[in-house]
């Protein structure tokens, strides 16, 4: 099983082309464990959630996004903060695929880092994320925890993230996360 | 002082036109004390946060809205609970908002309620909000509390508010966000 | 492996003898599946954490705790909601449980349900005690969740929880507990 | 007006004696202005809440916190974050002390700062405080806000605040506090 590719989906918490977040999904790519294979999926197309378009029918996004999360051995999420929560845009994407039943992420492995210019490196969120993906059912790693502050001295043009520690830290986030994953895959073995 | 009219910008949290807090609050504005005068205003329109879009220049809707709320005596926000946090869409509105400077919230006096189909009638959510609207400086009163759960049991067709105790206690909480107003006016009076 | 027994600690987050969530936790016991077997234990007498307590020695109540839980297949929590957060009695026992290491909580099963007088069933409590336990690793089960607003009238003179929609509520997390248990087990095998 | 003395009660969060969070208020009490008069109250004495205990009548402890804090002008609280939450210690005061009534945090100017040896400095500790304070109808200022992150190498020996940015920034709050309590006098005067 050690030898098992697992999918993993990437997630930017912030549609900014050159969001800090962005770069470190692109640095938590780069820190991988061979056994990753990480797609960053772009979630900017979403209407805001309305029921009343949901009544009419899933839009076309919300179907692809539910798709391919659905069938990722796990989603790794980075998000700013914005205003002590979740940015409006990573919440849309949570609160269109509650709405399928079952959410895509319904047992789902997924780990989170935030990064943020400030000094507190978006604690907030984190914790915000995890409340409302325990709704969801997804299961969130909750240990260790990587908080990226200062995040605008930390990455180079091409987004290497050139902080030594930080990229350490990610590293062992990124072993963990995969030990998650397949704890989980035994846990909740798939049903044929 | 007393006979002067406060103007109230109500907001829905969800754009849903059916929705269960458009109801509640139409229920606000028909129990709300005389010096009140609501504007309902839509937030529909606003595209998902992106810095991107900010530098090309705010939204009109954003513009729109900010404008509005900077000129309102007081902001009355009713809520669904989405994901245990905010609807996509309110949150939207906040982090919109949260980029002017200074932000229209700014020493606003704000009131929350919240309504859900469930049991818990939105409490986490009223927390999240007070939290969010803390960053951009709102003075969010904080008691009262109304919470009105069960709620397609409790208006009818034409949006009435039918639960009696729940009109009292809504009743209540508006008498004291007039008395909350007319504070933060005494305490932050308007540089002329 | 189905045969096997689970020894579970039940905590009572009030001090209060006569406590609601104590009733709902004998309740708990009451409908547990025949897999488990609850011992409630106290945690009433443990001085408020300070470290310069801790580094005399922990206190002998921590250590018995320490041990109690260690030993144990899961943790079963029934606790009421002060002031939107934990009581002091709950918390006080997490942060001197944290203080260990290993913590006695990192990788165990838990379940928490909550009751209270009021319409809410503590749901913000629930969301608290959830953020701190994942501090110290603990593996709290997500979903579902169990709120027991209106306690009072739910339980009767011998604590009998009265409420037949409560009571299967209730039985359903404790089956979803189970499995819990046993999915840990499988993902995190005890090193021999 | 602006001669009038303010009397404030300083809190600490933690019951070490060595605390970091003690010499941020120390720090607090050299930086505040010349119209405060700090006093700084011990809270370890209070016995963990139980309703059993207050049925008996209010400890010693409590009695005297509640007078205390009651006739302040204003209350300045110091905390560390221990487990993502408030450290029980500080809970188990604003249990206590939400059981008068009214409680002698109602209306109550409040300010509160962080300190922790880490890198987060107590973001989550203060939006928990804040929630808890409004329940209990404390006006807690929220902005600015202070999160004192590595403070064991920002305190020298007798508690001096080293850190210089940090200095300007507690001063800053210190001066918006006065600012708050003075405008909470005006919107609140106390009837006679």
């Amino acid at each position: 099983m050690t030898s098992e590719k697992l999918d993993i989906v990437g997630i930017c918490g912030s549609l900014r082309k050159d969001s800090l977040n962005r770069k470190a999904l692109l640095a938590a790519k780069q820190l991988m464990p061979p056994s990753f294979e990480m797609e960053i999926v772009e979630i900017g197309d979403l209407p805001i959630y309305n029921f009343d378009i949901q009544q009419v029918g899933f839009p076309p996004d919300a179907t692809r996004l539910h798709d391919r999360i659905k069938r990722a051995d796990g989603v790794f999420v980075a998000t700013p903060e914005h205003n002590a929560t979740m940015p409006a845009a990573l919440k849309n994407l949570i609160d269109w695929m509650s709405r399928f039943r079952p959410t895509p992420f319904d047992q789902k492995p997924v780990a989170v880092i935030s990064a943020s210019p400030g000094p507190i490196g978006g604690a907030r969120v984190q914790a915000e994320f995890r409340r409302s993906m325990a709704v969801v059912n997804a299961l969130v790693m909750i240990q260790p925890e990587v908080f990226i502050a200062y995040a605008p001295s930390k990455f180079g043009d091409n987004s290497l993230f050139t902080d030594e520690a930080g990229r350490d830290f990610l590293s062992k986030l990124l072993v963990a996360f995969e030990d998650w994953i397949r704890r989980v895959k035994i846990a909740y073995p798939v049903k044929a």
